[in-house]
């Protein structure tokens, strides 16, 4: 495996494999990985011969009062996990390597489905993910990219962007890897106190609850009330309990695929997990 | 020459000269091309083995007001006098065929250079450009794209987001073609009445005197001034006279080198030329 930090590093090792015809693969991260990410690269790995994994924590993502300059930055332990995988490489640049010293004046913005769950409480955010997905994905040119579905805003944005500006390549929702107990993998879990470590499944439990009470004719909004009932019950700060279609679009009834959505805090940790309902006409 | 109309089709025309790692060039147009498009194309030829040329009227790049329905739609005699300049894959493609049936949610604006110039009075315009650009690079995915500096401040608004987005192609800008008498080749010069059009080259010489006051010491706001006085004084409504860097940055004085831009009408039809004068510390 190697690592390359520069944009003309990594151009120079991925051209042989583009000359080949290779088939290219690409997981975007801001590293500190977990299984969730390392599922990602293995889904990469199966599809594709060349698997490039970036490591870039992106500042023009962050809000003025959120993490940047603590975001865990973990490269040595990344580098050894992501080599596990059968990653083929890294791509870590800096800041520096990615926005240049000139001033970027360019944004991408993907209307409605930014301004709404996630997007709500952090203005700006999407835009930043959309500008720079869309340069990884010009760096590093791949034929298939690979998210993972516990952000499934984000990946639903990039595929909206991925659509509207023909960007030629595929991208993969993987599904959300979980605990044993249920709780969706996170870089935050580790933020957790004990106490509130055991209670975070709760979330998925009633994810599934919801699902089943959709399923058995329960109305959309009395479960979605119920379930945001059951998590305050249950010690969480509710931030929204949300349904949508797969395309995030406002949904009344259950009477299509839909997605439900919670975002929560238990203590000063923010959780967030999802799950698709599908609809079958009876 | 072959002519395609959808994407898949172009992507079957483009994908053998790809896999045998051929140099492909880009002329975006939106048709009723003259000897100014033509000299693009014969410059893309000399540069590239694969010259496409696309020719498509944008909806999205023009105001609720403008003339997106009667814009002259000439596409037998462009692919003629393509084929005679040695174009080898011409894109025409449907409105359908590139902004599809679901909604376009995803905008990609360029700030400040794009309010300004032509961008105060068409609102929206760059960013429709902007867009339909990064589509036709990202369905052509051209080694080269040639544009015009006759629309100046398109071009460099093109550059801006091609660095800004990591963009994997070189954008080369043409010098003005220009009739005998000066005057900037354009589809529009054809709406201009005998006597404007024998008016018309007193924007380029005007432009021509402008840097020569430049380059003889007089101050940029006197020659600024200087040349809207002489544009009015020959019959032109003058929308604006100004000075720019090269990139679009406002300039008080002449001590780098910079673009002497024009708009002004002549009867109902508005011209635009620039000329871009060199700095030499003395």
């Amino acid at each position: 495996m190697k690592t390359e930090t520069t944009i003309q590093g990594l151009a120079a090792s991925l051209n042989p494999a583009r000359a080949a015809r290779k088939i290219i693969g690409f997981v975007p991260t801001m590293g500190n990985l977990h299984e969730g990410h390392l599922n990602l690269v293995r889904e990469a790995r199966k599809l594709c011969d060349i698997v490039v994994v970036s490591i870039f924590v992106n500042p023009i993502q962050f809000g003025p009062n959120e993490d940047f300059d603590n975001y865990p930055r973990t490269l040595e332990q990344d580098q050894r996990l992501l080599a596990d995988v059968g990653c083929d490489i890294v791509f870590a640049p800096t800041v520096e390597q990615m926005y240049g010293s000139k001033p970027r004046l360019t944004n991408i913005s993907v209307s409605d489905i930014t301004n709404d769950l996630c997007g709500l409480q952090r203005p700006g955010h999407f835009d930043g993910v959309a500008v720079v997905v869309t340069k990884l994905f010009n760096i590093v040119q791949p034929n298939y990219a690979f998210f993972g579905q516990k952000d499934y805003q984000q990946l639903a944005v990039i595929r909206q962007f991925v659509r509207d500006l023909n960007i030629p390549l595929e991208v993969i929702g993987v599904p959300i890897t979980r605990a044993e107990d249920g709780l969706a993998l996170s870089s935050r879990n580790g933020y957790l106190s004990a106490e509130n470590r055991a209670a975070a499944p709760a979330i998925y439990k009633n994810l599934k609850a919801a699902e089943q009470a959709l399923l058995s004719g329960d109305a959309l909004p009395k479960v979605l009330e119920d379930m945001k009932s059951a998590l305050t019950g249950a010690g969480f700060v509710v931030d929204y309990v949300e349904a949508r279609t797969t395309e995030l679009q406002k949904v009344e009834q259950f009477n299509e695929d839909l997605v439900l959505f919670v975002a929560a805090k238990l203590g000063a940790t923010r959780l967030i997990d999802n799950l698709q309902v599908k609809y079958t006409a009876s």
